[in-house]
């Protein structure tokens, strides 16, 4: 059983709640965070029902779920979210492009990425400048740099960023800088990383493992939601099986279970899971029709040149082709393609 | 290296054919199908370029491929194909949607599924009459009496059956039948059962191997081709993974990759990969996005009370949406929607 | 529910059987094996409790099993049995060895290899002579002209024979040499050989299909046995996972988990699972230490020359140290080694 | 091209190095460890050829790999290690057995579970104060008071303990406690914390991703060493396939496998891997059989009430046989069970 409690709940009443909780028996876990505060109970659920505490002062709700992801299943929530990143919204009505530069690499690069981004229909960039790497020796971005390359580009075009964040001692500094915090495959279960996410103040992107369940999934989101934040988006991006002519295999049916189970949007990375250019844009007709709440796509000026997953790269012939069909199909399912933000000229 | 006769080959052409190779110190197996005759030759290649084989009477082409699926590879086969099952399409620019029962149960279950079928944008219709199941005490399917009650059902609807065959001794029998033979996931690599499939003289429906790469799958189709029939559509059901909400994944990237290397037309399964009937219609609407061929759909009229797979079927409030859907979908990605074959008003 | 009658039950008893099922609302469906007649209930199992079934003329045992596969489930049987292959036992605390070369090529590489078994420790010699290839245009093995080298060699050394049939149409010929029948991983749910080969009044060893899991391997297993045919050996050999170090992952704990479940033997087949020669050894003696009721192993005289899989046989400075090895592990887990089948001297 | 710095190598003879390799117009990656400096040259090798590194002040070794992980890798380092955990020896011609709770409960759990450890022929205590859980509900270990109670164990019983970390940001902390770090599955790829394990001045067990390949496994211990630490054991703990049974897959020749590639210890975990108490022992057996460096093995006095996987614990009537197959299957492959470390008695 989960208490939510309301914004302004004050010290006493979440103190007087856990006191209630131990005195009939059962256990609270308090978890303070940035814009509420979430009582987790355990214990005997019959002799909670007993003391009544959605009438307690401070209370906003009082969630008994059956499933193990109380915050983020439907079963209390029926109606699907939206997740606003600098009031660019992903869910509900609308079909939302990211796109950017797997990794930053220069400005120059990075700006001519967003350009290709924005034609390509997206209203938010994405772009990695910190990298987790299979190999130590490989190129694990330029951290800090990327980050400032990111903003700069960022007062250029308008679009907000969503940008990686791979250890918990790093998602203060990230989130200075980003509109949105990603949280790669790898780190699905990085449980740290997760809770420090979940009490940064910036709406969350969270892939999928490649090795986990659906289950899995709405759980990583639920180590989110419980320090209070619920803005977060799960992203599919293929999972790994026998079959060597992609890179990992596009679930595409995750799409449509994970909305039926969970009110959070959920989006899917035709370029990582496929990890061929040539099936990016198949792969992006196929997740728009399936019901994603987005996709996100990586772009690059020169993929020869790329330091990171240049082969997935769309390129310049291709973003045209992308933003067409994407408002198309969006229509055709009910949709409106999200535009970029509209903004003041920027002066320089 | 692979000769492919001409239709009006001699015996005598390709009995000097093998003495030719013979003599240049190689091997050639004579595959002789109804309608053509198909030689792999062994040994040196470049020996094989000095015989000047193509000019030969009786010969058609000299395939000289770098894949194992030489004659269903599109190295030498750059234009997709078509295939026509009782002149109706497959591939091109067709969409062409197969429905009908998982099993042939009675005259009027079939009979009402093929109406369902027809009203779904159907020009083919499906349902089993020999079943391969799990276990050896479950539903086998009726037989012969259902391949009867099948073409009872045509003479009565127009459309054209796909019917599965599971048994390499039962070939000639379901080919009497139908007009299409269909060959089950667990028979992938029943490699008796595909080469007496591909002397049937009837078009084949092979489904991806839940197991299987798709490299593999295209050498099963080669095992058909080889005996000479080239009339084979792909149809990708659905993988084994580790994922558990569905009955197996649909790898819906496997649509584009194979129609990259394969000439075959390539269709989707959406019932049996997802085992929901909740899942059908959005994984049907991702298989023609991401530009699939076609797709075969699970219809019941009461699917409460089926034999077999009775939670993945549509009922009659789904067939007029994915009819509607079918249509409207398969514009937007350059295809027409397969009508049911035009015929007399039969007489009963 | 299931009725196993006697084997010297009349036709009378049998017919018997069937009236008082179906006038108790049910249905009987009887398989006449060779040994022995298997009846299969399907309706109210508690309506069939009150018939008395057990005490009617010609039944020697009434089975009422919750698991699906209910003649191969250790619930109503649980000694586990010895299978005999020419007087050769597996099973129970015998650990046998059967070795021989993947493919039959010819007199002299079979009698070698034969003699490379024999020194290997095996007491059951394995040869391909119909062999399952992915490509229509590898070698597919010898045929019949295979068989009868394996049975030359069989009266040289006095090794029984294990050989695999591929297509239920072949069953009958292959039985006439082989003392047991193999199955294939590719065909373990090609359900019209299971059946054919449940008739064929020899032993089977059936291999675990490389994406099943245990439950299906069982009930591939109970299509056997429903066919009157006990004589079943399970053989584990690796199954298909994203690992590409090696060819298949071998499954050591399917090993006690299917030996719990099931009254059958279960080998261990460390040549096709790793693919690698220098995997042999390692996994032979883990296979051994788990529990396995023996192992199955590739020898050949000239690998490099192998027609098939050359690259995981055993070349002669390994039998020895195999022979040695399983004779000291078997007998630490309480097992014996299975002596080869003394026999009198052959003339020729 | 990487160059391994001697322990008393000079900052100046590691600053002369970096200088050399930029006038060659390659670039150099410091990695200042507690034990020795590493170095890894990104550019031109032929270039770098050129510049006799190996004979220049303070260079220990000059790696030139062609495997990507370099440190780790046999290629140049043909002797496997031997890990020394406060003198306790894994590797080499020992077979060492870890044993503990999987979580650290109580004092008297913890203690009760040390002399069962024991009893079952360990040398090192395993014990969980920080536990990753899929669940954020769920007992997430007692943290630092864990490590406390660890600690008073290892004053009573003198056995070295093992115990996981999660976070980068505990690395320290856990540090000052452990006498081995453990890295779990799901953080295989969590590349900041094994840059910090790297750098702890501890030998760390680290556990196979359940979705990694052996080629990624080794590549996470080359995180650990590239920071200078090269006393890391490898534990495979099962991966993630089809198969439901058990909770993983034990993939046994990943041992065999890994021991080939790299010169690091390999241990197997057959608690986690089935998940089941009754396949402990047998995989314990295939695990020495196969010839692994040592077996990491959950015990507990009371299964039933455990707070994290109960069902895989040994319990006491298990230990004795563990303790006995342990030391003589060990000695049948050429190992000696490693004794538990002799100590001086405790005051208390």
């Amino acid at each position: 059983m989960v208490i939510v409690m309301a914004p302004d709940a004050t010290p006493d009443s979440i103190d007087s709640l856990v006191d209630l909780v131990a005195a009939a028996g059962g256990e609270a876990y308090v978890t303070r965070g940035v814009s509420r505060t979430i009582i987790g109970l355990v214990g005997d659920v019959q002799q909670f029902e007993t003391l009544d505490l959605r009438a307690k002062p401070g209370v906003s709700d009082v969630l008994r779920i059956s499933v193990p992801y109380k915050l983020v299943s439907r079963e209390n929530h029926v109606s699907r979210s939206v997740v606003r990143v600098q009031g660019v919204p992903i869910g509900g009505d609308n079909m939302t492009v990211i796109a950017g530069p797997c990794a930053v690499e220069t400005p120059e690069q990075t700006l001519e990425a967003a350009r290709m981004a924005g034609a390509a229909g997206a209203s938010l960039l994405r772009g990695g400048a910190y990298k987790p790497r299979t190999s130590p020796y490989a190129f694990q971005g330029l951290g800090e740099t990327g980050l400032k390359i990111l903003s700069e580009v960022r007062e250029e075009t308008g679009l907000p960023i969503v940008t990686e964040v791979v250890d918990a001692a790093d998602v203060e500094l990230v989130a200075t800088y980003a509109d949105m915090l990603q949280i790669g495959t790898r780190n699905m279960q990085n449980f740290a990383l997760l809770q420090a996410a979940g009490e940064a103040g910036k709406p969350v992107l969270l892939k999928r493992g490649m090795n986990a369940t659906i289950e899995e999934w709405l759980m990583a989101a639920e180590y989110i939601a419980q320090r209070g934040n619920l803005d977060v988006v799960l992203c599919e991006r293929g999972i790994r099986t026998f079959e060597k002519a992609t890179r990992n295999t596009l679930d595409i049916s995750a799409v449509p279970v994970a909305q039926r189970l969970s009110h959070l949007p959920v989006i899917v990375d035709p370029s990582h899971s496929g990890g061929r250019r040539d099936l990016v844009l198949p792969l992006s007709r196929a997740a728009i029709a399936v019901g994603a709440d987005g996709i996100i796509v990586d772009v690059h000026p020169e993929p020869e040149n790329a330091l990171c997953d240049g082969p997935q790269a769309l390129v310049d012939e291709d973003v045209a082709e992308l933003a067409d069909m994407a408002g198309t199909l969006s229509a055709l399912v009910g949709r409106t393609l999200t535009p970029a933000p509209q903004r003041e000229p920027v002066r320089t």
